[in-house]
């Protein structure tokens, strides 16, 4: 059988389904549903390989074919999902994109609960408070990958990781790290029931990053863009690091100071 | 005499001082003008304190009161540059911002030839190929600030560093940090010139980037966003280091990788 005899054909910008997908843009929408968005095929087949199937996958007519595409095609079909083909442009509407990537798909967000994570399982773990840019945490996500650290736990109000622009800039690390939502008195108690060194890069008290005493399970705290940590967050901190800072500005871009620190973590403890 | 008195009151949308700041945000008309945008009390003091006072200094009606601001004035007044106050939404307008920051600054482009640059002034100096994104650029730029670098190189064709992004991204390290822009084929040559080791991560013949032998003055040459380096490009290296990459991916967000071989190179440098 021809698989592509299952697809439906979509062609109206307002058709129901196409205005669904589109909503699944906005935080509202998507929280309501419990659904996020991924696009292209190489994102797509990283979640493939990572366990995780679209329930609606979303294909542009007249694409060029691809194996990999095929095998998506079939597992979301054997998973019981719905596969989907529809003009370039309403792809486009859909990921608000103009040259739309060919393909998209729809996920079930995932558990994000501090329980669901397993901190053992990791030799480092990212924490970011207030991180409101989505690319920059899509950027963490794929320094987490890089680093091979466990996930990424989000403290008190940060952008959404199901964001399509976090989804994107994590180029493919939203399948493959953990993610955890918590306010921080939610966060500190949970860190202090078993082993875990969390540290935070500050300008207070504190020993400078190069070869400092880091300890697995690390958990490398970052702060906001603009306001960086509160004082007490640093103050809760098992060690506090110094980076350089040679030029006029008094910190880095939260992500870039998140992966020279995790970089620096990882040659410690591998030492 | 009161300041106030030299500003120039605009309060219409259509005004053609208006359309000529506005059309600053446009990389055709920024090239024909010779001029930036850049927006913010902090940057604009920042650029001041490095020797570059806005030729035209907007400021929005009903903000608070500001010594740095008041200083800022006296020095675009004394210099013979222009003052204008007008209302918050034309401010936003001009900057693209729905709550724009109370002052806005026209500067003159800077000389971004390679002739330009004096490559023993900085230990280190950062190298940017195809860089497509502006917020990587103003970015690394940041990033160059925080290690000491000379500046930045901006090598084929990258994003306009004196774009409104790009200027907002960097958080005034546009103003500290030197900008060149070349071809690969002027770049190299130039390079040769003088003493100048070229480095770059790379996955072929390469070294562990952590306690590889860097040389001042150390040039870090990272790839475009997609596509990596070019091969032949690599290939004129004097030094080619891996980064670990222990997930999924096989590369880090380009201003990252730079982030994080800029601060192994400078703890090398200094070591």
């Amino acid at each position: 059988m021809n698989p592509s005899s299952d697809r439906r054909q979509i062609t109206g910008f307002s058709n129901p389904t196409v205005k669904y997908l589109r909503s699944l843009r906005d935080k509202k929408h998507r929280k309501a549903a419990g659904k996020f968005l991924a696009e292209g095929l190489r994102l797509l087949t990283d979640a493939r390989e990572c366990g995780h199937v679209p329930e609606i996958l979303v294909m542009a007519s007249g694409r060029d074919p691809h194996p990999l595409l095929d095998a998506l095609e079939s597992d979301v079909t054997a998973a019981g999902g719905e596969v989907i083909e529809t003009t370039p442009d309403i792809l486009g509407k859909i990921t608000g994109k103009a040259n739309p990537q060919a393909v998209a798909g729809v996920f079930a967000e995932f558990d994000t609960s501090l329980a669901s994570l397993d901190r053992s399982a990791a030799p480092i773990w990212l924490v970011a408070q207030a991180l409101r840019d989505p690319g920059n945490l899509g950027t963490m996500l794929r320094t987490g990958d890089a680093v091979g650290a466990g996930g990424l736990i989000l403290i008190d109000d940060c952008a959404d990781p199901f964001s399509v622009e976090a989804v994107r800039a994590s180029m493919g690390a939203v399948f493959t790290q953990k993610l955890a939502r918590a306010r921080w008195d939610e966060f500190l108690p949970w860190l202090r029931t078993g082993p875990g060194q969390l540290v935070a890069a500050s300008l207070r008290d504190a020993v400078p990053y190069r070869g400092a005493p880091y300890q697995a399970p690390c958990f490398i705290l970052v702060g906001n863009e603009s306001q960086g940590l509160p004082e007490e967050y640093e103050a809760a901190c098992d060690l506090r690091v110094t980076m350089p800072m040679r030029g006029r500005a008094d910190s880095l871009n939260a992500a870039m100071a998140g992966a020279v620190l995790a970089y620096e973590v990882l040659a410690e403890l591998e030492g």
